[in-house]
């Protein structure tokens, strides 16, 4: 701690605790010291470290628990890469109400990088499909899909506000997803999406680009920028 | 450009970027024109200039420097998550040199936390290594790894220095990895780390932990911070 800095001394030990945090020094609901511990580690005041706490309660860092002690708050969630999985399941399953804004929905004409990557002629139609993707009301993925109009010619914006993707594929045109490749990368969030994610700018987002396969088929690219705050992946190698 | 298309200009310009970055007209780490420039050469917006640029950005094309411009990015490396690999043979695979650089390798008392994780007792010895991984010099991962004593009794600093360690494992104790479970965040990456890995503070990177299995025994605990702007890697869902 410096105590000459002008910046209280409450939010440099907020700092310190929030890259321990981010860096999983302190990893999700791990035990955190107690307050008159933290005193003794920074050799702060009681009312500074209270302070720091309950901030970072207040921002959902960490949490409290009567009598037990505070402890770090886990990501909002962790997806196992194993099989294909959908959003809108995977928040239910872990007690989050899941919606989705549809931000854009575009009919375009294939450019030609699309149309090499989708095994499109040039100028063939596709759908893009720009949408925000929110758990309890949070924002945490940013997707924008591009779907060839091809395999799927009556797609409406109406459809993506109602239904998950998948559904729509299946009931109303008989596709499934087979396969799905995935490609992940951290990056820094830009302008424009990290105002639809309520993020800083430049805070760390996972991008993905997921290729869905039917059979063959690629049916679906789509980006995702995602909360590096908020989510990580696990995957088992063997 | 084609102004009457129905192909958005600033995709048309990406397309163009595309190319030339892709036939190494402009080469990696070469700086390019600067928006103002951008315009008066394709006769565009500020505002369709910068789109192409972010967009770009986003993909991995080119990245920015504070203050100084925008550049060509290099190839990032590619790491297909469906087996168990090694950052010596990878790298080998795709003609780069890899190089290990041993920062620290100190012998510790588990404290609780990584008893607990490692089904250890509390004091037991644990080989703490941290390892600055490089291609061609250039440094990419930042990696800190826990080793039991109990299954690797003799380990010293030279081994890291000149061996793999799986052929460590392998080798000198006759125990193979048989599965490793590694989760995946998106963070910024702090000083000490980025100073190591020669990049600028708050870069995004990705945080990579490991937890390797022999049979049902956890022998191996590493946290690897990889450069963002280096790697990716690919997932098959089915």
């Amino acid at each position: 701690m410096d105590k000459r800095s002008k910046i209280p001394l409450y939010l440099q030990l907020m700092d310190k605790l929030i890259v321990k945090i981010e860096q999983q020094d302190y990893e999700e609901h791990e035990k955190l010291p107690s307050e008159r511990e933290f005193c003794e580690i920074y050799g702060l005041s009681r009312i500074t470290v209270r302070q720091a706490l309950q901030e970072l309660t207040l921002e959902g860092y960490i949490y409290k628990l009567h009598g037990k002690g505070t402890f770090v708050a886990p990501k909002t969630f962790n997806q196992n890469l194993v099989k294909l999985y959908s959003f809108t399941e995977e928040m239910k399953k872990i007690g989050k109400v899941p919606t989705t804004k549809v931000l854009e929905f575009n009919e375009i004409a294939a450019d030609e990088r699309l149309a090499t990557k989708m095994n499109l002629s040039p100028f063939d139609g596709v759908f893009q499909v720009i949408r925000l993707r929110l758990a309890n009301d949070e924002p945490l993925m940013y997707e924008t899909s591009y779907l060839p109009k091809k395999f799927f010619p009556q797609l409406t914006e109406q459809d993506f506000v109602e239904r998950p993707m998948y559904d729509i594929f299946y009931t109303d045109y008989q596709i499934g997803v087979t396969k799905a490749v995935e490609k992940f990368s951290a990056i820094s969030v830009r302008d424009a999406e990290s105002r639809h994610l309520k993020m800083v700018t430049d805070q760390p987002g996972m991008l993905i680009k997921r290729d869905a396969y039917h059979n063959d088929a690629l049916i679906e690219y789509t980006i995702s920028v995602v909360r590096g705050d908020k989510f990580d992946y696990t995957v088992e190698l063997s």
